[in-house]
Protein backbone atom coordinates (compact mmCIF):
# COMPACT_ATOMS: atom_id res chain seq x y z
CA UNK A 1 0.00 0.00 0.00
CA UNK A 2 1.15 3.28 -0.71
CA UNK A 3 2.36 5.52 2.28
CA UNK A 4 1.47 8.69 0.30
CA UNK A 5 -1.22 8.75 2.93
CA UNK A 6 1.06 9.22 5.47
CA UNK A 7 3.13 11.79 4.01
CA UNK A 8 -0.35 13.77 3.76
CA UNK A 9 0.20 14.50 7.41
CA UNK A 10 1.77 17.94 8.53
CA UNK A 11 3.74 16.76 11.28
CA UNK A 12 4.91 18.41 14.24
CA UNK A 13 8.84 19.39 14.29
CA UNK A 14 9.01 16.34 16.30
CA UNK A 15 7.18 13.91 13.83
CA UNK A 16 4.04 13.81 15.97
CA UNK A 17 0.27 14.71 15.23
CA UNK A 18 -2.31 15.03 18.08
CA UNK A 19 -5.29 11.98 17.69
CA UNK A 20 -8.71 12.55 19.36
CA UNK A 21 -10.36 9.08 20.16
CA UNK A 22 -13.60 8.80 20.28
CA UNK A 23 -16.29 6.09 21.05
CA UNK A 24 -17.68 5.11 17.94
CA UNK A 25 -21.22 3.71 19.26
CA UNK A 26 -21.81 6.78 21.57
CA UNK A 27 -20.05 9.50 20.30
CA UNK A 28 -18.47 10.77 23.61
CA UNK A 29 -14.59 11.52 23.33
CA UNK A 30 -12.49 9.22 25.61
CA UNK A 31 -8.86 10.44 25.19
CA UNK A 32 -6.30 12.73 23.52
CA UNK A 33 -2.60 11.54 22.79
CA UNK A 34 0.08 11.93 19.94
CA UNK A 35 0.99 9.25 17.30
CA UNK A 36 3.75 9.13 15.19
CA UNK A 37 4.37 8.47 11.92
CA UNK A 38 5.74 4.57 12.70
CA UNK A 39 2.93 4.59 15.30
CA UNK A 40 -0.02 5.84 12.96
CA UNK A 41 1.37 3.11 10.73
CA UNK A 42 1.09 0.19 13.06
CA UNK A 43 -2.33 1.39 14.05
CA UNK A 44 -3.77 0.84 10.43
CA UNK A 45 -1.73 -2.36 9.92
CA UNK A 46 -2.93 -4.04 13.26
CA UNK A 47 -6.53 -1.99 13.58
CA UNK A 48 -5.72 -1.55 16.88
CA UNK A 49 -4.87 2.35 18.35
CA UNK A 50 -1.19 2.53 19.04
CA UNK A 51 0.17 5.90 20.40
CA UNK A 52 3.17 7.56 20.70
CA UNK A 53 4.42 8.44 24.39
CA UNK A 54 5.61 11.17 25.40
CA UNK A 55 6.51 10.90 28.39
CA UNK A 56 8.26 7.41 28.19
CA UNK A 57 10.00 8.17 24.62
CA UNK A 58 8.42 4.96 23.07
CA UNK A 59 5.42 3.13 21.04
CA UNK A 60 2.52 2.42 23.29
CA UNK A 61 0.43 -0.21 22.23
CA UNK A 62 -3.23 1.29 24.30
CA UNK A 63 -4.03 -1.41 26.16
CA UNK A 64 -0.85 -3.42 26.23
CA UNK A 65 -0.41 -3.06 30.56
CA UNK A 66 -4.35 -2.56 31.07
CA UNK A 67 -5.68 -4.93 28.41
CA UNK A 68 -8.35 -2.06 27.37
CA UNK A 69 -7.18 -1.64 24.01
CA UNK A 70 -8.87 0.40 21.03
CA UNK A 71 -9.87 -1.31 17.79
CA UNK A 72 -10.24 1.23 15.25
CA UNK A 73 -13.32 1.83 13.20
CA UNK A 74 -12.31 4.29 11.54
CA UNK A 75 -9.63 7.26 11.19
CA UNK A 76 -10.41 10.95 10.01
CA UNK A 77 -7.90 13.56 9.22
CA UNK A 78 -8.75 17.91 9.63
CA UNK A 79 -8.65 20.47 7.03
CA UNK A 80 -5.55 21.36 8.10
CA UNK A 81 -3.54 18.25 7.87
CA UNK A 82 -2.68 18.15 11.41
CA UNK A 83 -5.09 16.13 13.36
CA UNK A 84 -6.06 12.83 13.25
CA UNK A 85 -9.32 11.18 14.60
CA UNK A 86 -10.17 7.75 15.68
CA UNK A 87 -13.22 6.22 16.27
CA UNK A 88 -12.87 3.54 18.41
CA UNK A 89 -14.27 0.90 20.04
CA UNK A 90 -12.69 0.86 23.83
CA UNK A 91 -12.00 -2.73 25.26
CA UNK A 92 -13.39 -2.68 28.61
CA UNK A 93 -15.41 0.38 28.06
CA UNK A 94 -12.21 1.62 29.76
CA UNK A 95 -9.88 4.48 28.43
CA UNK A 96 -8.48 6.37 31.15
CA UNK A 97 -5.41 5.21 33.83
CA UNK A 98 -8.02 6.37 36.47
CA UNK A 99 -10.40 3.46 35.53
CA UNK A 100 -12.87 5.76 34.19
CA UNK A 101 -14.30 5.35 31.04
CA UNK A 102 -12.96 9.05 29.49
CA UNK A 103 -10.25 10.94 30.64
CA UNK A 104 -12.76 14.20 30.37
CA UNK A 105 -14.03 13.03 33.99
CA UNK A 106 -14.07 16.53 35.11
CA UNK A 107 -16.47 19.77 34.12
CA UNK A 108 -15.79 22.81 35.10
CA UNK A 109 -18.92 23.91 37.48
CA UNK A 110 -18.77 27.36 39.54
CA UNK A 111 -15.50 27.64 38.81
CA UNK A 112 -14.31 24.80 39.97
CA UNK A 113 -13.45 21.13 38.15
CA UNK A 114 -15.98 18.67 39.22
CA UNK A 115 -15.00 14.97 38.94
CA UNK A 116 -18.83 13.68 36.92
CA UNK A 117 -17.81 10.42 36.20
CA UNK A 118 -17.64 7.18 38.03
CA UNK A 119 -15.08 5.41 38.80
CA UNK A 120 -15.87 2.14 36.80
CA UNK A 121 -12.69 -0.14 38.06
CA UNK A 122 -10.26 0.15 40.57
CA UNK A 123 -6.54 1.59 38.60
CA UNK A 124 -4.78 -0.28 40.89
CA UNK A 125 -6.65 -3.99 40.07
CA UNK A 126 -6.43 -2.62 36.42
CA UNK A 127 -2.28 -2.45 36.27
CA UNK A 128 -1.92 -5.04 38.66
CA UNK A 129 1.39 -6.13 38.22
CA UNK A 130 1.09 -9.99 38.12
CA UNK B 1 -14.45 34.36 40.48
CA UNK B 2 -11.37 32.52 41.91
CA UNK B 3 -8.77 31.16 38.88
CA UNK B 4 -7.37 28.03 41.19
CA UNK B 5 -8.98 26.53 38.08
CA UNK B 6 -7.21 28.24 34.91
CA UNK B 7 -4.25 27.34 37.39
CA UNK B 8 -4.65 23.94 37.48
CA UNK B 9 -4.46 23.67 33.97
CA UNK B 10 -1.27 22.23 32.52
CA UNK B 11 -0.30 24.78 29.60
CA UNK B 12 2.60 24.36 27.04
CA UNK B 13 5.65 26.16 27.32
CA UNK B 14 4.20 28.63 25.21
CA UNK B 15 1.11 28.90 27.45
CA UNK B 16 -0.81 27.14 25.23
CA UNK B 17 -3.73 24.35 25.97
CA UNK B 18 -5.06 22.21 23.41
CA UNK B 19 -8.85 22.15 22.60
CA UNK B 20 -11.39 19.94 20.99
CA UNK B 21 -14.92 21.34 20.20
CA UNK B 22 -17.84 18.56 19.96
CA UNK B 23 -21.37 19.07 18.97
CA UNK B 24 -23.25 18.93 22.12
CA UNK B 25 -26.34 17.46 20.81
CA UNK B 26 -24.79 15.29 18.25
CA UNK B 27 -21.99 14.06 19.62
CA UNK B 28 -19.70 14.60 16.49
CA UNK B 29 -16.17 16.38 16.78
CA UNK B 30 -15.68 19.40 14.84
CA UNK B 31 -12.38 21.25 15.55
CA UNK B 32 -9.34 21.41 17.12
CA UNK B 33 -7.53 24.29 18.42
CA UNK B 34 -5.28 26.70 20.78
CA UNK B 35 -6.19 28.39 23.61
CA UNK B 36 -3.73 30.22 25.93
CA UNK B 37 -5.10 31.71 29.05
CA UNK B 38 -6.99 34.72 28.19
CA UNK B 39 -9.14 33.26 25.34
CA UNK B 40 -10.09 30.29 27.83
CA UNK B 41 -11.22 33.30 30.52
CA UNK B 42 -12.73 34.95 27.81
CA UNK B 43 -14.42 31.81 26.76
CA UNK B 44 -16.27 31.51 30.24
CA UNK B 45 -17.09 35.22 30.08
CA UNK B 46 -18.64 35.43 26.76
CA UNK B 47 -20.07 32.00 26.84
CA UNK B 48 -19.02 31.55 23.34
CA UNK B 49 -15.43 30.06 22.04
CA UNK B 50 -12.63 32.03 22.05
CA UNK B 51 -8.83 30.39 20.60
CA UNK B 52 -5.82 31.66 20.22
CA UNK B 53 -4.61 31.69 16.78
CA UNK B 54 -1.09 30.10 16.43
CA UNK B 55 -0.44 31.43 13.12
CA UNK B 56 -1.84 34.71 13.79
CA UNK B 57 -0.63 35.40 16.52
CA UNK B 58 -4.25 36.70 18.21
CA UNK B 59 -7.25 36.14 20.12
CA UNK B 60 -9.71 34.54 17.30
CA UNK B 61 -13.25 34.88 18.13
CA UNK B 62 -14.57 31.52 16.83
CA UNK B 63 -16.86 32.84 14.09
CA UNK B 64 -15.76 36.70 13.97
CA UNK B 65 -15.63 36.42 10.12
CA UNK B 66 -17.97 34.36 9.55
CA UNK B 67 -20.66 34.64 11.65
CA UNK B 68 -20.44 30.94 13.17
CA UNK B 69 -20.02 31.14 16.92
CA UNK B 70 -19.25 28.22 19.03
CA UNK B 71 -21.63 28.48 22.04
CA UNK B 72 -20.43 26.79 24.87
CA UNK B 73 -22.54 24.85 26.97
CA UNK B 74 -19.61 22.31 28.61
CA UNK B 75 -15.72 22.65 29.48
CA UNK B 76 -14.09 19.24 30.40
CA UNK B 77 -10.84 18.43 31.15
CA UNK B 78 -8.60 15.52 31.20
CA UNK B 79 -6.64 13.70 33.69
CA UNK B 80 -3.37 15.08 32.71
CA UNK B 81 -5.13 18.34 33.04
CA UNK B 82 -3.39 19.29 29.48
CA UNK B 83 -6.27 18.99 27.34
CA UNK B 84 -9.84 20.85 26.95
CA UNK B 85 -13.03 19.53 25.35
CA UNK B 86 -15.87 22.01 24.42
CA UNK B 87 -19.34 21.32 24.10
CA UNK B 88 -20.71 23.37 21.75
CA UNK B 89 -23.35 24.73 19.75
CA UNK B 90 -22.32 25.37 16.67
CA UNK B 91 -23.69 28.26 15.01
CA UNK B 92 -24.58 27.56 11.17
CA UNK B 93 -23.67 24.35 11.51
CA UNK B 94 -20.38 24.80 9.61
CA UNK B 95 -17.16 25.07 11.95
CA UNK B 96 -15.10 24.19 9.23
CA UNK B 97 -13.78 26.87 6.72
CA UNK B 98 -13.99 25.07 3.67
CA UNK B 99 -17.96 25.18 5.01
CA UNK B 100 -18.19 22.19 6.13
CA UNK B 101 -19.73 21.02 9.56
CA UNK B 102 -16.54 19.43 10.71
CA UNK B 103 -12.96 20.06 9.90
CA UNK B 104 -12.89 16.17 10.05
CA UNK B 105 -14.23 15.62 6.98
CA UNK B 106 -12.06 13.22 5.25
CA UNK B 107 -11.90 9.37 6.38
CA UNK B 108 -8.72 7.16 5.33
CA UNK B 109 -10.34 4.89 3.09
CA UNK B 110 -8.32 2.28 0.88
CA UNK B 111 -5.38 4.42 1.70
CA UNK B 112 -6.32 7.26 0.65
CA UNK B 113 -7.99 10.40 2.08
CA UNK B 114 -11.34 10.62 1.00
CA UNK B 115 -13.67 13.57 1.80
CA UNK B 116 -17.26 11.91 3.02
CA UNK B 117 -18.88 15.61 4.12
CA UNK B 118 -20.76 17.52 2.04
CA UNK B 119 -19.72 21.61 1.55
CA UNK B 120 -22.94 23.51 3.30
CA UNK B 121 -21.88 26.62 2.00
CA UNK B 122 -19.39 27.99 -0.21
CA UNK B 123 -16.29 29.56 1.18
CA UNK B 124 -16.41 32.44 -0.55
CA UNK B 125 -19.96 33.38 0.64
CA UNK B 126 -19.06 33.07 3.98
CA UNK B 127 -15.91 34.96 4.37
CA UNK B 128 -17.12 37.58 1.81
CA UNK B 129 -15.75 40.97 2.41
CA UNK B 130 -18.23 43.69 2.57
Amino acid sequence: MSSSWLDAIRWTEDGLVPVIAQQAKSGKVIMFAWMNRESLSLTVAEGYAVYWSRSRGRLWRKGEESGHRQKVLGISLDCDEDVILLKVEQEGGIACHTGRESCFYRNLIDGQWQSVEPVLKNPEAIYKKS
